[in-house]
């Protein structure tokens, strides 16, 4: 089997899961409060659909580290389908704090109900997943139950930690590199980690291989962040069009640009001049891979994806489910958009 | 000893668990975000000490079931500061979503430290609660903690759809006195039936005893809330000075407003009108009185603590904490401010 085997499997089972779990909001007075879940979800809404749901690389991750160790990955559904909530919570946060209009191509929940509900749907979709967590207890021995919600909640108090310094960074201009990698380890590899940590736990690995699965999570996450900001500058979209996507013109202090403002050079200069306009985006990326900030995020994704992979290879995945993961890994990293 | 005897110890060990619990945050990195769960909860910052941090009724009504239970409340501490830190969560929300300036007579987290940040602290108090409480792992049953952390996230999603159905009733008018009784039992009744119904799991409490429990936190979540609602009408603040603190004012659906609504005479016509003012607030207080809605928030508020009451006895307390709960109930419900 491969990835694509796994995924046409999972995938709809992953979906049915989150189905279930949301409906439970599905009442006579909280029609209303069940469809703000279901179209943040992408189940229902205008533009409704697959794409509107994003890829649930998060929950796959879980299942096929299960998997991986060898046991059946349809128990660890609802633990799965948990981590993709966290992460949707996460997101409807995110959006307000950042008043960001659209996700995914579509009208955040913010901006389509109201910030005060908006608030309400995040923390519903938090209290859901774990619930759905919890769960597991019927088909795992309880200490295995109570050790995955610890793993769990220790990610979300990274993540909160993380998106506290994000919002943080946003009004200081003495930040460097050393800043950037316990955000994003934060932000983006704390989730990623516990996917994977979880994921063996329950598939049954022994301690070593959950560190090392959970290491791969972290690695990963690292990578698939830095890359992310590659392609937040160098990427198509970023370049293309009239490059308001680019991640200069959005201020983001990212990878890039903070390796830049270290060379204190014309970026340097020309960032501390204002904000970076739509039209001039293309010539100032030139400029920044002038300065070494291009060559430096691929040398640090190829360095952390080089991590990742070795992680997964001390964790001695078994089988096609192994395979699967190498191959999921391959695709987070290589993506061009 | 009586109930002060009780909280003398009881207090001091409820405050130091919370400090230890938010202290996960007191790292380097995290010093300012530190900061502000700190001064939410009472402890730094302009206006801190006892005033600032609240009466913590909830973990006291945990503690003092598990110990009418006739067990020792100490190790059930973890689980108590829980449930303080989630509905602290919930405060920190609240007050963004109402624009709230002040909260127990201090500037608001959000007013503060902005909007962004302050979702996120009301999350990072979220999170500590869920993780503060999975530590009782090492003192109760596995299955006692997982059966514990489901009724505790089950009284979060109760709490959740509460406060969807208040925001949401804000831009109602068609509101009748049946759309009052789910929205408090979610907003008010669930976290505090939450409390005595994990302080009596803790507490070794068998079956029946647990449901009476429960039922105990629910009637007296129900009355608390209608006697607050009474308050913030015909309470001492609302009817003296320039009145800007009644409920009347700040436009509040309470039971006693949707009870003179239902009557279609005077005092809905008054309303229908337009925002009460600060001048006026004494005269529709007395016109609403009159129409009957005082007699009727008594006589629910009366029956409510009836059945509470009824319920803590059918629970069978034991020794002194039993009669500290009971004493408990009693202040809550006759406090006039």
């Amino acid at each position: 089997m491969s990835l694509k085997d796994f995924t046409d499997k999972m995938l709809p089972a992953i979906e049915g899961e989150l189905q279930r779990i949301v409906a439970r909001l599905d009442e006579p007075r909280t029609q209303t409060f069940h469809a703000m879940l279901s179209y943040h979800m992408g189940w229902s809404g205008e533009g409704s659909g697959s794409k509107a749901s994003g890829k649930r690389i998060r929950p796959l991750l879980t299942l096929l580290t299960t998997a991986a160790c060898g046991a059946d990955w349809q128990p660890a559904l609802p633990t799965a389908a948990s981590i993709e909530l966290i992460h949707n919570f996460s997101l409807v946060h995110d959006d307000i704090q950042d008043r960001s209009d659209l996700r995914r191509g579509r009208t955040t929940i913010w901006k389509k109900w109201g910030m005060p509900q908006a608030i309400n749907v995040g923390d519903a979709l938090f209290i859901l997943a774990h619930l759905a967590h919890l769960e597991i207890g019927s088909c795992f021995p309880a200490e295995t139950a109570l050790q995955a919600a610890r793993t769990i909640h220790e990610a979300c108090l990274s993540l909160s930690s993380g998106q506290f310094l994000d919002i943080s960074y946003e009004q200081r201009d003495d930040l460097t590199i050393e800043d950037y990698w316990p955000m994003i380890a934060g932000k983006t590899a704390a989730l990623l980690s516990a996917c994977t940590q979880v994921g063996a736990l329950l598939g049954g690995a022994g301690e070593a291989a959950q560190v090392a699965y959970c290491n791969f999570g972290h690695y990963l996450g690292l990578a698939f962040q830095v890359h992310d900001d590659y392609l937040g500058i160098w990427g198509d979209s970023a370049l293309t069009g009239k490059s308001t996507e680019s991640d200069l013109v959005a201020c983001k202090k990212s990878l890039p640009v903070l390796s830049g403002l270290g060379k204190k050079g014309p970026f340097a200069q020309r960032w501390s001049d204002g904000p970076i306009q739509a039209e001039e985006a293309a010539a100032v990326a030139e400029q920044l891979a002038k300065e070494g900030a291009k060559l430096y995020a691929q040398q640090q994704t190829d360095q952390m994806t080089d991590l990742a992979l070795q992680s997964l290879r001390a964790a001695e995945p078994e089988g096609e489910a192994g395979e699967a993961l190498f191959e999921l890994a391959q695709v987070l990293l290589s993506r061009e958009s």
